[in-house]
């Protein structure tokens, strides 16, 4: 038999995605060669200038080409507001909604002990100090799943210790909900309902 | 808001993957440089790597990096017995059952008039000049979908006007297979296609 080595290894790199077992990894190696080489070479291309290239932004720790990001640096934004999401997704929602200016702390993940993310993992001691810098208010808008309720119950209790205002985007989203599924009118009438909590 | 060009290019990239959607795009790219970077340094490597080093056997059309490959050069293969395969992992199927040590042809896919795949497509008429060889019989393991079925029976019309022999493996139940749970049409073949046994 020939072993194809660099077929088996296209194959094997290919599993480094997520979601994407033996066969699945299979079938994209015969479909790029057979069908898409330029796509492959694209995918390659783009892949090590992402790689290169983005790294978290150093006040919103969003994925981020520069230093601070775009969004960090204009001066349209209201700094005395800090939003707090679970991923840079979540961030893209709320702006499409666009009911709200201030500034986002993205944690890149939420609370979740059973995959052994913890404060220590998702950095919450960065959030902690940047909310201390010239905030008013911190809205959290973790999503309403046990771990997003868990992570922002945990933040309040940090942010309250410091004397920090602290709010929580309103339910107005479903039991469950996942901000990347709903529709911007509801994600912006939460917004507006937002509660002040303390720890 | 930040525009991340490079960011939105990988996840553009990425949707050249046979079954990933925007949203699995998006996914993925968040994956790899949140957690697995070294994955999408591999995987660019692998795929400029197998673009550039894989095209097809000028003899049995399967994906290889030499113009010939080992298995089409081997001396301990029958070469009077040509079996014909949809796909690579076919043929790696063929190989595991070892029970077949003759050549292969990969067609790299099977006829499928809605997707525009005839004749012209599969290249057949470089299957019919490599039977013409030295083959003594080629034995069709092409699937028994009704798209392998009509795959099968265009290449016996072709073949046989050239007056090679030509042989279809076995359809029936699977080894170890109980009557209860095999599906009618299965079974109902399996009768038809009956053989003859003596004590
Ligand atoms: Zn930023
Ligand atoms: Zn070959």
């Amino acid at each position: 038999m020939n072993t194809l080595s660099s077929l088996d290894e296209m194959i094997a790199a290919l599993r480094c995605l997520p979601g994407v077992g033996p066969k699945s990894a299979q079938r994209m190696a015969y479909h790029l060669l057979q069908r898409d080489k330029p796509g492959a070479l694209r995918l390659a291309r783009a892949l090590g200038h992402a790689v290169e290239s983005i790294h978290h932004c150093a006040k919103c720790n969003n994925f981020s080409e520069e230093e601070i990001c775009a969004l960090c640096r204009s001066p349209k934004r209201d700094a005395s507001l800090l939003c707090v999401v679970e991923m840079p997704a979540d961030l893209l929602m709320m702006e499409q909604a666009q009911c709200y200016r201030g500034m986002y702390f993205v944690l890149m993940g939420r609370l979740s002990p059973l995959d052994g993310i913890g404060p220590r993992e998702l950095h919450l001691e960065r959030l902690v100090r940047r909310a201390q810098e010239n905030t008013c208010e911190v809205i959290l808008a973790t999503n309403f799943t046990v771990e997003g309720d868990a992570t922002a119950h945990y933040i309040t209790i940090l942010l309250c210790a410091q004397g920090i205002k602290v709010s929580r985007i309103a339910r107005g989203l479903p039991v469950g909900g996942e901000l990347e599924h709903v529709d911007s009118g509801t994600l912006a009438q939460a917004v507006l309902e937002r509660r002040e909590v303390t720890g």
